[in-house]
């Protein structure tokens, strides 16, 4: 399921890239990141809800509150996690590096880690790695930024969309990376995202807010949110649209895009899930209310016995059922309905013929499996998440490597 | 980690135990136990929290209100699950069956099922199975019993107590099955536990609900809480005891001793982990509350970077501190600390050097590893839970295997 992904050109107007290797990982690969925009922007985030944040992610929660960004700096290869004051100290320190490189602002930049947790960031790379990152800057180095994030992940996870809003064609492109340590708790890892649109901050962080809750908030690769977690957002204006409400038609639009894209992405992530060879697309509907719908479905996306059976290819309704009954969501267990691959498993708490589960079955076969509960409560609550398998290789991977 | 456990003879005065095979298995191995007490006993016990409930489970609940019970009645091989009302039936039969041959009153018969979901229970073989367990009952039976409740368990759980209480020594039996679908919030499988003594039905309960709690309700194998677990414990009073209560010494030395023999049963069940080669205990202090203590110490038992990392015997203190982070509880992220194998590899939010680190990689070289986190929020609440780690064996039975 390691899609190829074609690396084809995206620029956003009015923002540079680089990405270089600094020495932070030890087998070389580029480590650094840095995306800056000609002009201040107006940014807007969201990050892990981990009591435990790494030192980037305190700074960024504190600069997001005056909703102005002009770079991002992310390293790759250490996550700057469980490091004290002297984690904070480096985060800082390289932000202000950038800042004095290109004559801005220190609070205006974002320090993004993602890598290793409790080890020390090696200061001389960092400054390495910034320095030639501001040398490298260009508007064509989008993809080698991509690269600089990547951690564990097979390929890089990126894209664009072009929207008409406010009388303009603006774009949008958006960068992430992450393949374990993916829960919907929150669970961007890291993405960046670009556009050259003019948008007020209060429709930014409501655009951002509507996009992340049916991406990447609706993801599993294994329960676990990370301590770094971070989704940033510039828009920096240079498109010169009118200003456009997020109620609007252009509103619409443009929150259409932002969602389209950002879906795309999170289903790279799942795809890229770490050890993964299909993922299943969980819907759960007949729920009490949305909420608990969506309760229903990580669990169910989380439970490692309907991980292993995906992997399996086999359409075990009765470990999924098992979950749901387990997830804490009001349900009728008497009239519960599955179905797997489109063919009903089990209808109003009665299991179906032999013949049908032979044909889920082969319907599991493929690398994308629907799989659809209704929890019969009489309710309208609906959520749907997507979820990787759990597999050898992923035990394998995850117990020679220390993130 | 599939300790050999030595069947030494197991006998409860005034019980009498059976195990045969009756085809419910396709392996034609033993599927169906039976447990009798020569007199009507004092019954408690708990019963899963999945709202989707096996049809035994539902008899149980209804059976467990008037405190009384005469016989347990097993089949493994068939969970007896979403089975809609032929399942209800299916069980009260059984229950008749063994009523009818011991001339007993067929609510004092209590069912439990243990296999897979969603399959309708054979009749004929259980009625095969019923009337050849009746004729083998026998007060030596207790292993064969005892291995009739298996399903994926490598060996049968049991053990044996002896307390004096109320002027007589009495004993207290226990047998269980179990090997995944384990977690703490509910987390027996199937328990019975037998004893002589005569115990008043609220102390019973009060007995029972103390016990599970240090016990079954403090492991986890893979976080699913199965629609069939249920203990049960008869006391048939036949040693003639003077009556005690809970809170006299007596109380607390036949309270200590359930307790062992659970705590010691539970052990076995997570050392019998599908595909577990080790198991850590886990102990978090320093919490708000023992509550917020017990959420923290699931949470890092469950976490599938956790359990990986031990079984790759990986001190990686960062999936700990992160899992932490992310169960829910309040955590001082500054003062965190973490011991491995009696190790500190975080203190108070700062990593240990790199020597302590390859000393607790020494030390999780053992098939039982001891985990301490304090959340240092200054709080006194504490919890212990015992997990078994994630490997590619447990994956690779769970695709292959339908539950």
């Amino acid at each position: 399921m390691k899609l190829p992904i074609r690396e084809t050109p995206i620029a956003v107007p009015g923002f540079l890239f680089a990405g270089v290797a600094c020495g932070i990982k030890a087998s070389g690969k580029s480590d650094l990141a840095l995306i800056v925009s000609d002009v201040p922007a107006v940014a807007a985030g969201v990050v892990t809800r981990n009591r435990v944040k790494a030192a980037p992610v305190r700074i960024v929660m504190e600069r997001l509150a005056h909703a102005r960004a002009q770079a991002v700096v992310v390293n790759s290869g250490n996550a700057n996690a469980c490091t004290g004051a002297a984690g904070m100290k480096a985060a800082r320190d390289a932000c202000s590096q950038v800042a004095a490189g290109l004559g801005i602002a220190a609070d205006t930049v974002l320090p993004c880690s993602t890598g290793k947790i409790g080890v020390p960031l090696p200061a001389a790379a960092m400054r390495r790695g910034v320095a030639a990152a501001l040398a490298a800057l260009d508007d064509g180095g989008f993809w080698q930024a991509a690269h600089a994030m990547m951690t564990t992940d097979a390929f890089p996870k990126a894209g664009m969309r072009r929207v008409r809003v406010g009388g303009r064609t603006v774009t949008i492109a958006a960068m992430a990376k992450g393949a374990g340590m993916i829960a919907p708790d929150m669970a961007t890892l890291l993405v960046v995202v670009m556009t050259d649109a003019a948008v007020a901050a209060p429709a930014l962080r409501a655009f951002v807010r509507a996009a992340v809750a049916t991406s990447f908030n609706a993801i599993t690769v294994d329960g676990d949110c990370s301590t770094n977690d971070t989704l940033l957002m510039l828009a920096n204006g240079v498109a010169e649209n009118a200003r456009f409400t997020p109620a609007s038609a252009d509103g619409r639009r443009f929150r259409g895009a932002l969602a389209d894209l950002l879906g795309a992405l999170a289903d790279m992530v799942v795809a890229d899930g770490e050890g993964a060879t299909k993922r299943m697309r969980i819907t759960v509907v007949g729920a009490r209310t949305a909420l608990e719908a969506r309760r229903a479905a990580r669990r169910i996306g989380e439970s490692q016995l309907v991980k292993t059976a995906l992997y399996g290819s086999d359409p075990n309704w009765g470990r999924i059922a098992c979950a749901a009954g387990h997830a804490g969501v009001a349900l009728d267990a008497d009239r519960l309905s599955v179905a797997i691959a489109g063919v009903p498993v089990l209808r109003r708490g009665l299991p179906a013929a032999p013949a049908a589960v032979t044909r889920a079955a082969r319907g599991m076969r493929g690398d994308a499996v629907d799989v659809r509960v209704d929890l019969a409560t009489g309710g309208r609550g609906r959520a749907t998440i997507l979820a990787s398998d759990l597999t050898p290789a992923y035990v394998k991977f995850n117990s020679d490597y220390s993130t």
